[in-house]
């Protein structure tokens, strides 16, 4: 059977694996300034309408638009100054007809008054009285109230991660705590004899941690909290032990398997005995990420990843990344951040497995964007760091020539 | 004058202001681990070779390439087999002619091997011997060392922010200490009689503060340490008082104008009288933004924000990012996340400023992104949190027809 047909389809895979992780991180209720980055555990209801006043959007006057009927340069409207409104506060009096007010942006109408006529519409030619230079209609540079939101309208649904707006909407509502997913802890693991802490010395034949970090630093930027369970040596019962702890521990366990394919048989042994249903794909056709383990245990998602650092951190993005948002229950997705470019060199790739390619971006001779792939052999982790994003290719595809334009998906 | 010419063109004003932003914030040595998202203050230099050892890339048997020479399935090489490469440590055996290792991914190639034969291409005829069915040339599936990275090569310049794989290629080089920039610390005031903090009670004609959270929040996205001075009374000495403050004790002051023509000007005054070269810019062509001021006083950036929160927000998009950018010695610009999306909507927008409009992005029924246009006249914080970022409409455009493919800038 050729290779093709027993691997499976990265991102069927995905959604079938997705489908059986039913976990839930629990729900803390935060102070919303705190809240950057955070999921809602549920939705907003506005309490109150916005603005909860009627709100003038100019400078000017506050007149009853009957008032201004007709009124133009060469026959103005003249109406008597009755006060100033002030900022902050409601005014103190109430228009009647023949009557306008000093109002400023963002200035309460007063009672009487349904529309506003711009500062520069207007001249003052006493001191009690204005010059209406053209009409309004009623409603004018005036926002009602409940023109923007109104009371017991859902604002913001539950499942939606806030970011610098949303956090700006919380405040507008005066809701200053907000019921959020708590972080997801990840539990990561690496494993392998060769490899050893980044602070210890190398001995011949050693190579130092980088999957614990990477993936630590990627499960930080999605909102989740790395809990590092060190390094495992290459031996069933100690692997086994290891991961027990952490999945007990943790909402999710990330395994980086060393890099032959005993140990990676190994890994997905242990993930397989935690718990139904299992592993659910070990093997994908893609690349970097063959050897890519999905399983479920208790509801709770389980990754094992190949111990390479570049396919790790790619496969972490293709796979923990949409996890995290599940366990913290997103239902609000933002597009990916992507940019266009031309290929400025050919993309090599097999059919029948979808690649997934490091490329430089940067802006060509004439002012477009070119993407400059980087060629790897041995998948180190700097080849990444040189990269601003991943372009793919097709599973059909065999190669891309330079000069195609491609979707760089950035880190 | 034509309004057009007495404003200034947005982005060529920010350069010339930013080109005036000498401060640097200090430098601070983190664990690495602790650096995400941090500026390099000093280039990352190879103390050692990626990798430090020949490593194999497969499982297989570490040879001699003479010794498989015209090797094939029907005439295999005979080799004898000494030994197994163990993982992480340097093997205890030198490979004579004739003679072959077993040997994993990630092992290192002993003395008198130069190149490896993959699992699959091999035999394994008796306990001591190996029949090998393919002629391997020297140096394949074996890295060499130094062939990722060279001893004393610059692998990371200053001035690069610090992503997963950044984290990673550290640790690959031992690297778990790293001088960084210093967050920025980000002074922020709103100003506005009528502006009240979030958890009061609103009376009538009061808004609660919305700007000192979402740029408080945008400033912490991007690396930022925002202080809150809280909400400054439309009066001279007050605003001056506290402005001077957040300058002493900060590395860029940015104040929220009230919405009337009186407060911005008094804004200008206040930013104008820090110290040289001031006021750079007060009034750009953009919209939102028009009365966006831009200074500098003593080498620290300083911004005038509009008070309507969208405009706040976008125009802290536009301006207070890449001045902490700046401010952190950012040197390597990555390209900003956007998506192309045909617009659902017609974009009104006037000729002689750039216009930028809030889309929602969302899947068309042909699975194509579609950027809806999320209409907004008195600029709520809400109409911002429903998009997904933001259409430029060019300073010569009247407005963009539906159907057009446009790039969208996400948040």
């Amino acid at each position: 059977m050729p290779e093709f047909l027993r691997l499976q389809a990265p991102f069927e895979a995905r959604e079938r694996w997705l489908a059986q992780v039913t976990h839930r991180v629990g729900v803390e209720t935060l102070p919303t300034v705190d809240a950057l980055g955070r999921v809602l555990a549920e939705p907003i209801i506005a309490r109150e309408p916005i603005p909860a006043f009627p709100r003038s959007t100019v400078d000017g006057y506050a007149v009853r638009a009957a008032d201004t009927h007709g009124a133009s340069e060469s026959l103005p409207a003249y109406l008597q100054v009755v006060g100033e409104v002030p900022m902050g506060r409601a005014p103190e009096f109430t228009l009647a007809p023949g009557q306008a007010a000093v109002i400023h942006t963002g200035g309460m109408v007063p009672p009487g008054a349904d529309a506003v006529v711009m500062l520069e519409h207007t001249q003052r030619s006493r001191e009690d009285e204005v010059e209406v230079l053209r009409a309004v209609a009623v409603g004018e540079n005036v926002i009602q109230v409940g023109e923007d939101v109104q009371q017991g309208q859902e604002v913001l649904p539950a499942g939606i991660r806030l970011r610098p707006a949303e956090i700006g909407g919380l405040m507008a509502l005066g809701q200053t705590r907000v019921k959020v997913a708590r972080r997801p802890r990840v539990g990561i693991l690496s494993t392998g004899d060769e490899v050893v802490p980044p602070d210890q010395p190398l001995q011949p034949g050693q190579v130092r941690d980088v999957n614990s970090y990477t993936i630590s630093a990627l499960v930080q930027t999605h909102g989740g909290e790395p809990v590092r369970y060190g390094i495992v040596p290459d031996d069933f019962d100690a692997l086994m032990q290891a991961t027990q702890r952490a999945f007990e521990e943790t909402d999710m366990v990330v395994i980086t398997a060393g890099s032959s394919a005993s140990t990676r048989d190994m890994t997905a042994q242990v993930l397989n005995s935690l718990g139904e249903p299992g592993v659910l794909a070990h093997g994908l056709r893609i690349k970097p990420g063959k050897p890519t383990i999905l399983a479920v245990a208790q509801g709770k998602p389980l990754v094992g990843l190949p111990g390479n650092p570049v396919s790790a951190l790619v496969n972490a993005w293709h796979f923990v990344v949409p996890a995290l948002e599940k366990l913290q229950g997103v239902t609000v997705t933002r597009p990916r951040p992507q940019v266009r470019a031309r290929l400025a060199g050919n993309l090599p790739s097999e059919a029948g497995r979808e690649e997934w390619y490091p490329v430089r971006v940067r802006q060509g001779e004439d002012g477009s964007l070119e993407a400059e792939p980087i060629h790897y052999r041995s998948n180190l982790i700097f080849r990444l760091a040189w990269a601003d994003g991943l372009v793919p290719v097709p599973e059909d595809a065999t190669g891309l020539p330079a000069g195609t334009e491609v979707v760089v998906f950035l880190w």
